[in-house]
């Protein structure tokens, strides 16, 4: 890697993960200050200060109309799309004409699979066009799919719920120690920023304060990615999420059967040898579980377990901060291996 | 008082303080059932139950469309009006010519200084007809103006800030006690609900959790409220009021100068005579201080102070639930005391 | 049914589910002012209100040692026990030779099968005693065993989280709709009132807010509870607990698989005709689920589903108020039905 | 400023501001591995990960007893004491005589009054001893005695309340603007942290959520020191600390009344002077105020105010982290300035 600094633009900089987003990219020591853009008929205000006043102190952060142009003339290595899904479907394929590499955080490009246009309503100019590019885009979980990011164009960050659940399971399943056709249940439970920062009814303080709902059961457009990551179909995982009261973290519980009698050491290897080149995921000693605490502000996944004494019953729990790992974070550890930088990389 | 039950309607019961209000009118002894009427254009569900299924297990409570009409047909006795001022403003009046009496939740008809009409924007059809009917209107607080309600045709239901503040201040300033103009510091801290239920920034989960802010700082519109029924002049009080990160309930923190040493027993004596009849006033014992838990859920205006060494600097601190004795309890509180009945007959 | 008021007393009013209670009892109809007793060595305030400004209003509350004396003198016809279980293991025995009935709303009494002194560690003076008064001892889940509550000298109040999960699962249970050796799956979330009012460093407000946590995994004493109740061994069931963070409420997402492909409206039945002569279970039409807020400061147990495409992977999400359906709401319940009362007296 | 690495130490790791400033001291980059010591009876386990397993990831922390001995072994530089005022103010006096900077984040230091003894109970051994060091000790608010610290052997690092009213008033009373004998209230409110990580009755969540409360009105230890702080007089001061429901932030609203009519750009100038040289104030525009969001997780203190339009009424708002600029960020700021470091240093 030569040691030039790369140009990164972000187009969100005013959600929540676009701000986490942006902070990260900030201090991040290989990097040139982000172009910060905003999209017409979005968010118009002058700078991010504006919106989010504890960024002042080291100066301040202007917004520029978004442009293709203008990321030419900045000479923008990596563009980041913190932007609502149709959006970010749109724009990837001109970015892809223009040779920009892209990191996207919205659904857009996740899904592989032949609906995946029905699950998001998704009506391309030109569909043939879009499938090509799907073939070519990389799905952003550097503990899966890491030695596909230097070559990467189109990187697809994965969602926040959907990273906790597939790092809790991906190395269970690899070592085929799960009875998959038994079913697995993951019970995930999330803050109210993964939900964004527009103001609904579902996200006003009175009504989550106090509060746990479950939502969106047997019907959530996450279930898609998590099957076809861990290459399971839909009679063998169910997944439910719940809205918190908090305003970040995901704690996911995830149950899963055995094929075999197993003892909890052997449980633990296979988690570790799996991340064991993974800066990003902590698996604790077996008693010990995470919490959602321990990994907000962090980009760390947690992971614990305990196993049931007929050795057969498997409860893993999986913790992430969902504006980071579930999402900034996540990217900018993506963009570090698309350019040949360490992981960790101004993510410490 | 004769034992006919008493015909009530409510417009906007699928808010905050309108479902309070009408949860205590559903189980309030000597009421038939309420209308619940829906205005144009605004929540259109057909039942308060689709709302709030908390209500849900008595039975079903249908909305119906509001119109002049209906109300004349059922015969109803009081109308609650739980709307923003601007349709209160137009209302009321066409209610009086009718001869039907209204509680008005709305700061509407609160203020009866000359600049009342500047302050919540208002544009009357007919200014000298409001201007009679504002002279009519009863400042609901029965602590304070509870022998005027028996004949009052509109009362305007008070602010849930001014309600805490005047509470804590009207029985010093009656006694004379107070150092008026040394300035009276007034520093508020309210739950959400009482920013009313449509989602806003503001109201958003992530951005109220983990947070306190001060806002509307020497611009609050309470202000006028409070300065008028305590007889104050603007520079005479100052008023701030803080969002707290919790759903419901008002803590407010009064500074008072004392014009001659007291005793805390005298000051004791001083709230206690004030409010010797009144129901849902407990002056808490010296050394004692009201928390928001104790009062909310309940009707009543907690008030305890601490007095300095030196005898004149007075700390009183007043707590209420905003939804309760801060609008909905309140205003039927006020209809007890319209039509004859005890003031505290529902309310516990 | 007489209608001579009934008198009852409280050992622990001042905890958390004690208080409760003791609420409700001062304003059931049907009751003479409960006793409300001290344990040596326990919190002994001379009032009630000392410790919950929140009960003043209308009285004064004090509390008195506890005596078998005292309770003979004031003629006591039921017990209250909401202390440790090793209290009320202790004390039982003694009311029942005493002929006093009891409500015990420890884990003391629930369990009949032969472990549970282990599970509790109990060292019975007398264990063949213990084992005869196990024997008549009544689990208080009224919708189960509601019939032999007329008769019941000891009812074993259930614990909160064993109520919500088994309400969800007994109907289903019952019409044999459901694949028991598939095994069940209970992730169920609880506020924090749920652990007791001492303080502790799980119970810290820092270690608690904007978190969550998983504990007791494989191994919470509600499970026997469940197991017995629903006639399932250890095998066929999962229940996993969470601390949620928030004051009061249980969420139990239960995880059913069928023996045959079913309809909602089949499932929906079942619910409802086991539920059909229940005051306090609300079954929720198909498509909308409880939330905790429904059931908070109410005595409901709320119950809905989803079910899947497939017709056999069923979702069951049951609420309720832990302090309230899931303690001292459950034990008036229970009383009312001893004494011959309308199980809804007092509490609503 | 040599490049060698400074060795610092820290007794009572395990606590929440001890955490914080572990964590500063590990990423601090001009520094040596912090040892990390336990007082004998106090917090024994074997490592900082196993009460913080948050901490975990790049290593495992150690917690080894402390002993002079062993201080000595390291070279330790300069000890960090995060204890109780009791035990601080009787070590203090040993790391003296044996030449160990110390910075003491307890209040045994803090006050240079006749009566700082009284105020916290201290019952020193050698009295006189104790009021020399005492004239030694300097008040570290680097925003106000930063010249003195360079050469500076004790430190006491202000307490959290203490820092927010003082960075807010300080500026104003030095340019002589404020009416001081009209007399200033200080009405401040902190997140739960600020107690402590021992469990009590007070921070039990039950206790706090849902609340607000005052306390210790009129008797809060921090009243000295910002009345030495800003040289007034207990008559001249009125400071009232509230408990939010919130882990961490303090927000102080603090009334001041000015000499004469004033401009808001002339009060802005008076912030903007005092605090040009200082990294880690804040000042915001007129018309925007800071709120606990913006300051918490960073050492900023924000200042922001409101005039009223009499030009003499200013409400000025105060916002910082209680574990940051309020204790651990601030004992780092004062550490960098004891060794000639830039204030910034491992803190951004």
């Amino acid at each position: 890697m030569s040691s030039a600094k790369i140009q990164t633009a972000v187009v969100g900089a005013t959600g929540y993960a676009g701000f986490e987003l942006t902070r990260i990219l900030l201090r991040h020591p290989r990097l040139k200050p982000p172009m910060l853009l905003t999209r017409e008929g979005s968010d118009n205000t002058a700078t991010l200060n504006d919106v989010y006043p504890q960024i002042s102190g080291n100066g301040s952060y202007p917004l520029e109309p978004f442009s293709w142009e203008a990321l030419k003339a900045r000479g923008v290595d990596v563009l980041f799309l913190s932007t609502p899904h149709e959006v970010s479907r749109s724009w990837v394929p001109e970015a892809d004409r223009r040779g920009i590499r892209v990191v996207d955080l919205s659904g857009a490009w996740r899904l592989h699979g032949e609906d995946h246009r029905a699950v998001y309503g998704f009506h391309d100019d030109d569909p043939a066009a879009a499938e090509r590019l799907m073939a070519k885009s990389v799905y952003g979980l550097p503990e899966l799919h890491g030695g596909k990011l230097a070559k990467a164009g189109i990187v697809a960050n994965p969602g926040c719920y959907a990273t906790s659940v597939i790092l809790g399971l991906a190395p269970l399943l690899q070592s085929h120690l799960v009875d998959v056709d038994h079913g697995i249940v993951c019970d995930s439970k999330s803050g109210v920023s993964g939900a964004g920062k527009q103001p609904t009814q579902k996200t006003h303080f009175v009504e989550v304060a106090d509060n746990l709902s479950a939502y969106a059961v047997f019907a959530h457009r996450h279930t898609g990615e998590i099957l076809e990551q861990l290459g399971l179909d839909d009679a063998q995982l169910i997944f439910t999420p719940h809205l918190l009261p908090i305003p970040r973290g995901i704690l996911s519980t995830l149950y899963v059967r055995l094929l075999q009698p197993t003892t909890a050491e052997r449980v633990r290897e296979c988690f570790r040898n799996f991340y064991a080149d993974s800066s990003f995921v902590r698996v604790f000693a077996p008693g010990r579980l995470p919490q959602i605490q321990y990994s907000v502000n962090t980009n760390y996944c947690d992971i614990g377990f305990v196993l049931a004494k007929d050795g057969r019953r498997l409860i893993v729990v999986s913790c992430l901060d969902n504006l980071l790992k579930g999402a900034a974070g996540q990217a900018v550890q993506n963009m570090n291996l698309m350019f040949g930088l360490a992981e960790q990389e101004g993510l410490q």
